[in-house]
């Protein structure tokens, strides 16, 4: 059996669960390497994915004899063998945060287990910590972004629509390594750039425009974040004072992510940081990033959480002055056991795009 | 009040369901015409929708005063406003297919609800027969989807990969006026063609393979889908008889779907058909298109479902012989009340590409 399987069967063994029923996707695939869709059951005897002929083959050739793994088409299992895969069990574990209510039932009934139990995010808690496999394909991701960024200070021009930016975004990771977006390409230039979750438009870069691009792509499933807000032709004066009141807490945020940081208490540092100049944060500092691009440890001041090493987080202050222009400055950080260290590497001073 | 909600609102009542927390995204675009995140509630007096701050302005600018959607910033509610909402209500209906469970014993616990209700579907169904409006939405993001397999003809040739293929019908997609993607296209060549989900890879198209191309753009929020199977160079006279069996079966199915046609029975001939040539149809023949990809009514042989005016569905048999090739042809359809006709019009004789 793999490692991660049996540290989970020891967990449940903790818990007083006889098995578990995992359905969210991106804990299989931590657990199994399999990227498809299906139920991976640990029954006391077995561990058993259950998935249909579109993925038989490629689930197979993701396992390996070491996994101690069955695989299933639900198409050949019947009433009476889901009825025996948890049979004489008393508490089986469930993700109550990935299974639907409907499904909920649907399970109760076809399963006929005594008491499904809610793990309250086992899987996800174990995923905190990366192995070195983990940190190096997330470095790669890293990377991969990088010297996109790298590329688009080139590729950038007045009169572009954030658009084509997103799009050459997209292009650049595809064709450069990566298995493709972490998550939906925010560019958002002038006023755009005050909304933090704004989508690509058909506006135009105009001289003067902060750009925020916050980007990133997975590798090996693996995903990478990162955040600049550039400026077209120059910087207008007016938005120094907020670059810098961003960049710094950014950089002494960097400074405190260590093993035994308290994250509740960097986050409310930089919100006192913030009030003092007039300005507040309205989206959380960071977040974990592994195979979900956020994952835990969700880093704000209300979550008391202390850093360990070997965990990977964003830090990603930002102010955002409605209806005239925000600034975000994001890297992806691996927390190490004296300091952290920022994977993504791109400069932080004021960028300039679009001259010719 | 919208006519939807009012509808809505009918059959609440009919059921005996004083109110409805709708949690389905897709559910409360249909509804209200919001495209954000967020919970829309159906109380006694009110319908309330709740978002967060990064949403509020693009909430605010998709409503109209006939809407009489109330809107609210989750974080201005206290524990006593969602105890409010539906005080003196008995039942409750909520999205059981949309809810995690863990997310419904947060709402029970939160709103005080005597009783939730599962609700099956209701707007689902609702969703089912199409207004003017929405059939013109997936008209235009048909005629988009065949315009780019008009340009694919000459686009592609022998040597390009599968990933370039599907990066271009993405680019296309963009700049002809759809939103994005209606889902992840399928570029399948040669070989991977045998797999009815394929996902794009680097192999590179050569002179006698079959490229199945499965394709679909959005139009406010509307889908398409159609796919084709071309072939590079020639077509291999093995293949002839596997596209034939599939394109006749393709066209007799669209000669059957109008008004009033049992879809299971449709279904059945197709697998009859396909079993009298030794093949067999190992997905559905078809499904509702709409806000969704894949929406009621599913097109299978297990359902029994009898076609209305104004439905939307796909038309799609495929055969697929393992490790060696696959062919698939579908069409988006509309069903009217005399006959069916196809949204998607690209040819679908043998489609030769990749000559010089």
């Amino acid at each position: 059996m793999n490692d991660r399987i049996r540290l989970l069967r020891e967990k449940l063994k903790n818990l007083d669960l006889q098995g578990m029923i995992i359905t969210n996707p991106v804990n299989i695939r931590y657990l199994t390497n399999i990227n498809a869709e299906g139920v991976l059951l640990l029954t006391r005897r077995e561990n058993i994915y259950i998935t249909d002929g579109r993925y038989m083959e490629a689930v197979k050739s993701a396992l390996t004899i070491d996994d101690e793994i069955v695989t299933c088409d639900f198409k050949e299992l019947s009433k009476e063998d889901y009825e025996n895969f948890f049979i004489f069990c008393e508490n089986v574990g469930f993700e109550e945060a990935n299974l639907t209510y409907a499904q909920y039932k649907e399970y109760m009934h076809k399963y006929k287990i005594n008491n499904l139990a809610e793990t309250e995010g086992l899987i996800e808690k174990m995923r905190i910590i990366k192995t070195e496999e983990e940190i190096e394909c997330v470095k790669k991701a890293c990377k991969i972004t990088d010297d996109c960024f790298e590329y688009l200070k080139d590729f950038i021009k007045i009169g572009m629509t954030e658009k084509e930016i997103a799009f050459e975004i997209y292009k650049f990771f595809l064709t450069n390594g990566a298995d493709g977006l972490a998550f939906d390409t925010i560019v958002a230039s002038g006023p755009n750039s005050s909304m933090p979750h704004a989508v690509p438009t058909d506006r135009k870069i105009e001289a003067g425009d902060p750009i925020t691009i916050d980007m990133g792509c997975t590798y090996n499933g693996y995903c990478s974040d990162m955040t600049r807000t550039v400026f077209a032709g120059h910087v207008p004066p007016h938005m120094k004072p907020v670059y810098e009141l961003v960049l710094n807490n950014q950089k002494r945020v960097l400074e405190e992510l260590r093993a035994g940081a308290n994250i509740k208490l960097i986050s409310k540092s930089v919100d006192s940081e913030f009030k003092l100049h007039g300005a507040q944060m309205v989206h959380s500092l960071g977040h974990g990033v592994g195979l979900d691009i956020h994952e835990y440890p969700f880093i704000n001041s209300k979550h008391d959480f202390v850093l360990r090493e070997n965990m990977i987080v964003t830090d990603e202050p930002g102010i955002y002055i409605t209806g005239r222009f925000g600034v975000r400055i994001e890297d992806t950080i691996f927390v190490g056991k004296q300091e952290a260290q920022s994977l993504t590497t791109s400069e932080k001073g004021y960028i300039i795009v679009g001259q010719e």
